[in-house]
């Protein structure tokens, strides 16, 4: 017998739908939504909603935005010509904490994964390469993950962007191989990016 | 520069206040909550607004329910007569899982904590003695941690109870000591139950 009432069961299905959240964790987070004020709960429930419908992907880099263009996208002081290829969206945010950078970024929204049945076309990459082609591009920096993954879609993009004649790099020194971008502290993010070598 | 929006952050923010999410567990959520379907995170914000009205204390047990009596309090086939206090809802649905107890529950609300400032006065206890009273209870299991906390809310509960001519037991043998008792698994549980000792 279930001693937890209907509702709070599917709650916890569905909290258990979050990354790393087991059956006991999201037990607790419902002991404490029980116990957290009225308005608080409501609140939550609200940006749920709320960013659901309002957030979207920059038209230009595709990073998360609630207008047409990404904040970095419509900052008049970043230098428009230097892309920055990133996987997702949590890369920029860890490279704009990292604060090394003042160019724009590409979020590829995701990586060339074969075991996951991901290729190139699974990719934002044609966004990509009309801006590199349009926007007189100087230089594009890889800066995917350091992990199989992330190598093989930096391989991938080397060869269809190195006969655009733009200058193209991958950030290097400092971050472990085998390792996620966006675990990454700050000085490494930081000094990675001022190491970058050409491809 | 944040690189997330304004309402993400909000989101990052209310989400850092369940229980063990720290910044970057809320980031993945919120990765998560972006990839997952429309319907999907609706149905989760609808949720977890019902459960904040709906869900509410058993007016006699103080178990969770929906309706004026929990699910155990209104099961016919449950012994009315004998009562397992325990200190918080999940400790009901850990003994419920084990499916070693047949009679009903008194949930305390907490337990006794100098260091917290809590003390009897801020447990159900009240509604405990009430029913003990009232409704011919032959006997009082004490459910609560085998922690100090619980350990001094078992102690307490005795001495008050103890008066009152009722039968008083307290779970012993299979839970460790230190240890809370929504940890243990199903098996130490039963046989926790099982040996109950006179108090």
């Amino acid at each position: 017998m279930a001693a937890y009432t209907e509702s709070i069961e599917k709650l916890i299905e569905r909290l258990m739908k979050f990354p790393g959240i087991g059956r006991r964790s999201a037990e607790r987070i419902v002991g404490y939504i029980l116990s957290a004020g009225r308005e608080e709960i409501h609140g939550l429930a609200d940006i749920l909603s709320k960013v659901k419908e309002i957030v979207h992907s920059c038209r230009i880099c595709n990073n998360l935005c609630e207008g047409q263009e990404c904040r970095v996208c419509s900052a008049s002081r970043r230098r428009k010509d230097i892309i920055c290829v990133v996987e997702k969206h949590s890369d920029v945010n860890a490279i704009e904490k990292a604060g090394a950078f003042d160019g724009v970024y590409h979020v590829l929204m995701g990586s060339i994964s074969p075991l996951e049945g991901k290729g190139p076309s699974d990719l934002k990459i044609d966004g990509l390469i009309k801006r590199i082609r349009e926007d007189h591009i100087q230089e594009v920096i890889i800066a995917t993950d350091a992990d199989t993954e992330g190598e093989t879609t930096a391989l991938y993009l080397a060869k269809i962007i190195k006969p655009l004649g733009v200058k193209l790099t991958r950030i290097g020194v400092g971050i472990p191989m085998g390792s996620n971008l966006e675990f990454a502290d700050s000085t490494t993010l930081s000094k990675s990016i001022e190491s970058r070598r050409a491809v």
